[in-house]
């Protein structure tokens, strides 16, 4: 089976027949694990699930004893995703392993297929690589599902022991660092016609909710200058925060929630409540320029008699890729001979969260159409295929160091 | 009891205790129709209920076979109604009568109570005063309600026969008028500082649905330059139909209405669909800026290769009051000595029907702050106080002239 096969093969288990959906360890999550069971130990990987559920396939090194490059990603997925999101990572470590038939190098090499990252099922995600780091605290596994399920029985459901959660977590002396394979999901890699990017940081997000207050009235007998329309003031700091981010090299701004009250077409918006989504490389610059934002809404809702309440939702530092093992893959890359762009990341990935115990590397795949988190998401055979020759000719920059 | 007291205690028939909700021919109805009988039938008026469910109470002229002045407006409500909207103009009829003591005049008057204005229940508005007209057809009478039933059902249901609904209907030469009052419902008289309003004419409407096509994408991962943002369209149209609406006198345009998909705040708006009112009482220029808008609309979607798609939903034209009858408002007016605004209605009344068969006339008592469709809904006791003294005047001034 090709990655691309196995890609699709792994999403057949889904808990909806005819689309992709598999959310923290529901019950197509133990089809995936006996699968990549039954791919690993055959190419002599020791297979193991921890009790977050993420699964473990060692291969060791020359010496049993040797520290261990990670490789992974994680396996759950959006509802009705596409079948390459987080799944290929896993599926591309596996190959890399095969591509190696049976020669082992100076240092082990554990794929992990972590168990969640989408935040789907409780509202919060990187669950997987966080029992990694040590930070899937009691606190997070008291989390409740839709169904009042908390983490923890979810786990205990699942056959795991949520009480042994901290046997889960990396000694990061044992480690040598943690390389993701992802799919870009954006398009600039194609607007660019390379097939690979060489990730240099995962950007911060900022994510505010602002809610403009002004007032409901009848459409037809409050006059124009009589009115306090919160959606016009919402619609106006929109167009504004569109041309202040075009303005700003390396930033995205985006609002793409916005529920306007009472909501019926005879009547004037009384409330609107937006979220702005804010992210840039640079944390200074995002943070500058989230303030930018936040003031144009407080000055629009001045000039039109409207209240503005922000509510910060979310802050979260860019994450710098390992400037050791980025150099490794570059010179990987560049051996290889395949074209590459250096690029950030816009989404946050498993990677992120594991920066937080060990040095981190990413290569992203080109994503057809920037399409993601939808059935028609996909990958070229030619990107796949270069991947592992740039993963194969990583493990030797890293032999060679490590050496 | 005061006809604010009258109003209030009417107020009591709701189908929710503690708030007033009372739609087309539901039980609380039984309560109202009692209840304005037992006001009307000692001041010698004959009651009754014909089969769309308007209740109807004729004080006789000197001549028991003479035409006869309609007063009315609706008894149904929003739901979490206030307690006048036209429930005020029923009372404000019988109060009319009572200050008559027994004194005929030379036509006959006949109060009615419109069983349904707000087209809550069936989602069709003016039910009441379109049996007047023979416009209640048996296409509507087949409308069903969310629980299933038809309009037909309910009236069998209240004890009615929609078979005999078109022996509602107005001999309209047996008719001088129709006469409503009615709160204004909007800001412009309390802005004015003035009780009254004479209602010149009631605008016409129109009513559009636009949708904005666009991609929906990853917020973190797209850049803003291979953006096709469908929220960020519709902002840039909100904001350009408010300010082209301002410059234009008379004209409202509201967009109160809008649906963002996917509606996440970390992906990008793919389709917006947005209500756009448009109101004006000379309907050409209606007509004219509505155009202006939706032009507007597919210009900013060309610019951001961003579909546009119109649907219209109503195009209702406007509908004046009759001149004879404004005339002797208007001299009812100034003869009592109080002060007025003339104005159009923005909104649609029961008089908006009437007029395909008969002269209508409207006046308005002033909103405080505006409000309606609100249970702070409320009107002053000297406005209505003006109100009984300037139809009584209104009176005197018709039996002059069919004198």
């Amino acid at each position: 089976m090709t990655a691309i096969e196995k890609c699709r093969y792994l999403a057949g288990f889904s808990e909806q027949p005819g689309v992709i959906t598999r959310t923290f360890l529901s019950a197509p999550m133990h089809g995936v694990h006996q699968t990549l069971r039954e791919w690993m130990e055959p190419l002599g990987m020791r297979v193991w699930v921890d009790d977050a559920g993420n699964l473990h396939g060692h291969f060791p090194g020359i010496d049993d004893d040797a520290p261990c490059l990670l490789i992974g990603s994680h396996v759950d997925t959006v509802p009705n995703a596409g079948a390459f999101d987080g799944v290929l990572g896993v599926v591309l470590g596996i190959q890399l392993i095969e591509a190696l038939i049976g020669h082992k190098m100076n240092f082990g090499i554990e794929v992990v297929a972590f168990s969640e990252e989408e935040g789907v099922r409780f509202g919060v995600p990187f669950l997987g690589s966080r029992a990694l780091v040590g930070t899937l605290t009691a606190e997070l596994l008291a989390t409740e599902d839709k169904q009042g399920i908390t983490m923890a029985q979810a786990i205990r459901d699942f056959g795991l022991q949520p009480e042994n959660i901290r046997r889960a977590v990396v000694h990061s002396d044992r480690v040598l660092g943690y390389l993701e394979f992802h799919i870009e999901q954006g398009p600039i890699l194609e607007s660019r016609n390379v097939g690979l990017g060489l990730v240099t940081s995962i950007v911060g997000q900022s994510r505010y909710e602002v809610t403009f207050r002004g007032q409901a009235n009848h459409a037809g007998t409050t006059p124009m200058n009589l009115r306090r329309d919160a959606l016009a003031a919402a619609a106006e700091w929109i167009v504004k925060v569109e041309e202040v981010a075009k303005g700003q090299p390396g930033l995205v701004a985006t609002v793409g929630r916005l529920e306007v009250l009472p909501g019926a077409g005879n009547v004037i918006a009384g409330e609107v409540r937006a979220r702005l989504d804010v992210r840039h490389p640079d944390d200074y610059t995002r943070l500058h320029m989230a303030e930018v934002f936040l003031e144009a809404a407080q000055g629009i809702g001045k000039n039109r008699n409207i209240g503005v309440d922000v509510v910060t939702l979310m802050d979260a530092h860019s994450v710098a890729c390992d400037t050791d093992l980025r150099n490794a893959l570059k010179r990987a890359l560049t051996t290889s001979g395949y074209e590459f762009h250096s690029m950030a990341s816009g989404a946050g990935h498993d990677a992120m969260v594991m920066e937080q115990s060990v040095p981190v590397a990413m290569l992203f795949l080109r994503s057809p159409g920037g399409i993601s988190h939808h059935p028609s998401e996909t990958v070229l055979e030619e990107d796949v295929h270069a991947a592992v020759q740039v993963g194969l000719a990583f493990l030797e920059q890293l032999e060679m160091s490590h050496g």
